[in-house]
């Protein structure tokens, strides 16, 4: 599969550059009979939208989605659906001074040393602006599921962390996530992470996040061992977010310091006669296989690497320099990706259930 | 491609329960030319072996490798190569009791929901004995990638944290790593490791881990934007592991909660005239991509969960019961995984340095 | 991968429907450092162009490619390459008759029956609108070509029979090949093709063809055995073309017939020093790698379908009906079917290339 | 994916060399709980099994299959399913000649060039003996479509041709193809074909064939458009099975030759109210999607490469040469190739199935 493509039957495969004429994908496999229009993606594009509040990046793009094929009478027909972006708001002459600096913490030196030649207008390919294209696609994703799973499934993010500071559990309410601009389920976090937000870009600065995105009402049985494990697949599609540098399911990193009577979770017959669970830790995935339980995917991004403090570097001439990158950034490019990371389960999801369903629905049992 | 095949160009498909005749892998894609006989690869299978010391499960498996096919006269032909490891010490009958109990944190549960049919002795599918396979694939990938990349490739793996155990950093000697019974580079950590580990199974209980895995000589260049990112296969390979519940890149999860001001790897030109980094913040990745720093990855594994402590579950049956698993376990599984992440970075790195040479060393620049 | 993707690492994924917005692809694995232009690829796209003259569809399109990602500074960056091209001169209202009506030979039964929802205008997604992609692919592919193996590379199909009327080889010339409206390499042939074509047309009928695509100045050893072999390859991309029945290698079904004593391509030193061929019965490829030999494929096309010949059919409600297809139809869709199955053979050439590269020479020899 | 795999959802991975240990193969995606038993696929082995008789190589292996994983208590479980053939009847002396020779119209020469490295013996990868492993898998395949589409489902194929001499058509009887040494459905076209390949054998040559595979009782809509056309894959499956030449569907290169108005197949509804078609010219696929009439599929096999008859090639060493092929040879290696492309088709409907499966049965219609 071409590496700009993500998943295996219901997959896309993206295109596009921050300062090129327009980003897009191809999102292929997906169920005819859908009902879709640009107007059921758009409100899943505006979540993600740059330009918002003072937190994120002030470059201001419409991020307005044209589907271009396979939707016919506003249905879905099961041939590839084309769905583009223009770029509107593109000021390449910000990037003029860095056409040949690399950035510290960007990935300008790597893409120069792999292929030898780099649109690096506004980070090029690397850019978080190919984000947007992944948001797109997961609207499909997650209506798709809605359609066929019901009302009982909800996928939702939210970020728990901004630099070092997390948020209470005990404060947690869901309704709250779409009340602040960090997508905090806690509100008195979300009011303290604007003073220190403040703090760090007034210091020429930026902050890292750590994202957690749940899904509910997923079957059990999701999943397909041993490399296409849910949980693989999760935390591939978690870690290919820009500046993702860790991946967690359920307890995560902190189930290796407790002991294994405590980290089993141990199941019981709930009162509705079904198998029921009496703890979490293992965040809806054994084995590989979903469980039944919610889904529990958490994702550290690092601060933004595009930041007015003076660093250390070298051109691409090899000469030694101090790098300042002016632009428009995000003080803390992790909040924009709580949308971006949701479109990412989603995708996962219904890929694996098309699968599961492909495997285990197809011979009488 | 299968859901158990891994890799692009690099590729290995695995088969085999805990319990059946045996279990192997086909091996596609090898260079050829490489010297490879049963021989190399013993040495890699002994590491991760079964019953070798009182910290890792009594199960005897002499874990000897047979090639069937892809080798002629000591070289490999380029065609697949089929590795195969019989089955010798299986004892069923420790597992008649649980044919029908859902052991709390294990597979079965899953297996039996998805599947309806499962092979439920010593686990099955689901066992860690099938990590055996990624070690004999990942021996090729290791001894291709040391022909190809000459002696400044280096990759190795330790453990650095049991239970809430970590290690002191400024202890750490890559000599000691075979030195104990848990590849750990800290003696003083190792020898309390000892106690801690006697405690836990006196107590029924077991012990989860850290590893962290390090790839030293990686030339820079290596990863496939934008799916295909050197971070988030690694993430796949690490998390498709059993019990692995978390995976870091570099100061992962840590790195979300520094300024960053402090997080970018700051760059000048080395007095060998080439581009080198100041820090290593990024553990070697950036934008996807090998930066020719050490790779540097972590693997969260979660406690064992076969334990003598009684449990609450059910059985198949849906009746409740309490579990106890006797079999012969791992207290702490993680301790054997260093040499499955070990191969599993192999595998990654190797079929990634074949899909960059193809696409961009075939144009002459 | 996805269902409208091809190849592994040179691949492109396509979408679009006759009478949609626009059609398009992204290729995705292009070698960076490549000269590439919107006016570069144009040139291959013309020759296919419908409305240039009687024997093809009057449909007039632009077919104008725009390029929209993956090249900077007019040269490719590595990145994906989206291409697009909008339809301009659809006449929805020719098909409302057919909306509802399978037309003999079409894919509209088939279409309604998988996918139970279906744009009928054109033909749609079925329609041979969609090989103006390939081409659009195809150009760089053969421009990849170019650059890496140079002036020795050649690639040109030719139409060898339309109707039951072969061409005679012994009058075949390939520079006649752009010289007459069929892509004929024989000057006499092609002129009773068009007295036999205007018959046809008359009737109210239509014509199949068999196309012939040489490439010259392929290295041994492209073809990965055993299920990515060249000519397997090559069969599943020229059955891929609408239309297509027929795929052989070489002599193909003649080979059946003669004996073996005559079928091997015997051997012998050239003057040259290197090995040769003294005869070419085997197109090219033996055992599914390339000789260095010409590659020869040809394809059998059906006569168009869309014809005005009255013919039995049903409706979607099940009703009895005869169809008569007005629309504006090739006579012979097996003429522009030449670039198109060019192109689809340097797809496959340039992506072998590559697989190839990537395993035999990255191990030093 | 690897190269040595085939299928995407029921997908299979195969190994070995002629003489080498062991040939085999991973099954990979089958459906769980399916009946399965060394017993009941070894049926599908003996048919294409040589030494029967004296149209076939007196190789004599006894090609038993083993099970060694994927199968519990008889039913399958869902996870893959390793089956291996041990070589017994290896005589590798046979084959010291030929060494450094490259015999015409094999793979030797290409093997070595491309690998720079080859097991010799008996052909190695590149050897016929390879499809017994296709047998195996096809087996699978045939028995889960037998269990997921009942009676209706009927797979078979023959010999329609060898060396000039077709069957008539006429004469027949599906009933007459295992009653002969030939798979030959007409009773009149076998007894000449005896006189005739006996008459090939003396002269020391060998014969072509022609094989007809068909399937009844595909469910409409199996296909994937636009590059997982049915017809593609199958097109691409039959090019794999070793000395295939051609493949064609339906009338195949014969389509070229009619008008348009005699191509296209007319519909109806039948008797039963279902849609029904007049005629079957285009092999029961259009637009690449099963119209659920016969799957008709035709193979050319080009006649055995190892003959007795000396003929011109060079050495390893680039001498010039005459080779004469001792060993045991099929004198017409088509005939063994009905079991194998029977399989093919097999696995590509079941394969199909799944996908087709996993798009459109998962949204409520």
């Amino acid at each position: 599969m071409g590496d700009n493509s993500f998943g295996t039957l219901f997959s896309f495969t993206s295109f596009g550059e921050s300062h090129g004429k327009a980003i897009g994908c191809i999102v292929d496999g997906v169920p005819p009979g859908l009902p879709l229009s640009e107007e059921a993606i758009q409100p899943y594009m505006d979540r993600r939208r740059p330009g918002q509040n003072r937190f994120v990046t002030q470059r201001r793009e419409a991020d307005k989605v044209e589907i271009l094929s396979g939707v016919f009478e506003e249905k879905t027909t099961g041939t590839p659906i084309s769905l583009i972006i223009k770029n509107t708001d593109q000021r390449s002459k910000d990037y003029g001074d860095i056409a040949k600096q690399y950035r510290p913490g960007h990935a300008d030196f790597t893409y120069d040393a792999k292929y030898g030649h780099r649109d690096y207008r506004g980070g090029g390919r690397s850019s978080a602006r190919e984000t947007a294209v992944r948001v797109a696609a997961g609207a499909i994703a997650d209506l798709a599921l809605k359609a066929i799973l019901g009302e009982t499934f909800q996928l939702y993010g939210s970020v728990v962390q901004i630099g070092p500071h997390e948020i209470n559990r005990d404060n947690f309410d869901r309704n709250q996530i779409d009340q602040n601009p960090f997508f905090c389920g806690d509100k008195e976090a979300a009011k303290n992470w604007e003073d220190y937000l403040d703090g760090v870009r007034k210091q020429g600065s930026s902050a890292g996040a750590v994202l957690e995105i749940v899904a509910s009402g997923i079957p059990v049985g999701l999943g397909q061992p041993i490399y296409g494990k849910l949980d693989a697949e999760i935390a591939s599609a978690m870690m290919s977010i820009n500046a993702a540098k860790g991946v967690e399911i359920g307890s995560g990193f902190g189930l290796s310091a407790i002991p294994g009577h405590q980290a089993g979770d141990e199941m019981r017959i709930g009162d509705d006669g079904a198998p029921t669970f009496l703890s979490n830790h293992n965040g809806g995935v054994l084995g590989g296989i979903s469980t039944g339980q919610d889904i529990v995917a958490r994702v550290a991004i690092k601060p933004t690497s595009s930041i007015l403090t003076p660093r250390k570097s070298i051109s691409s001439d090899g000469i030694a320099t101090d790098v300042v990158t002016k632009g428009r950034h995000d003080p803390c490019v992790g909040i924009r990706g709580v949308p971006v990371a949701e479109a990412m389960l989603a995708i996962v999801l219904l890929d694996q259930l098309m699968r599961h369903h492909a495997q285990t629905a197809i011979l009488p049992r």
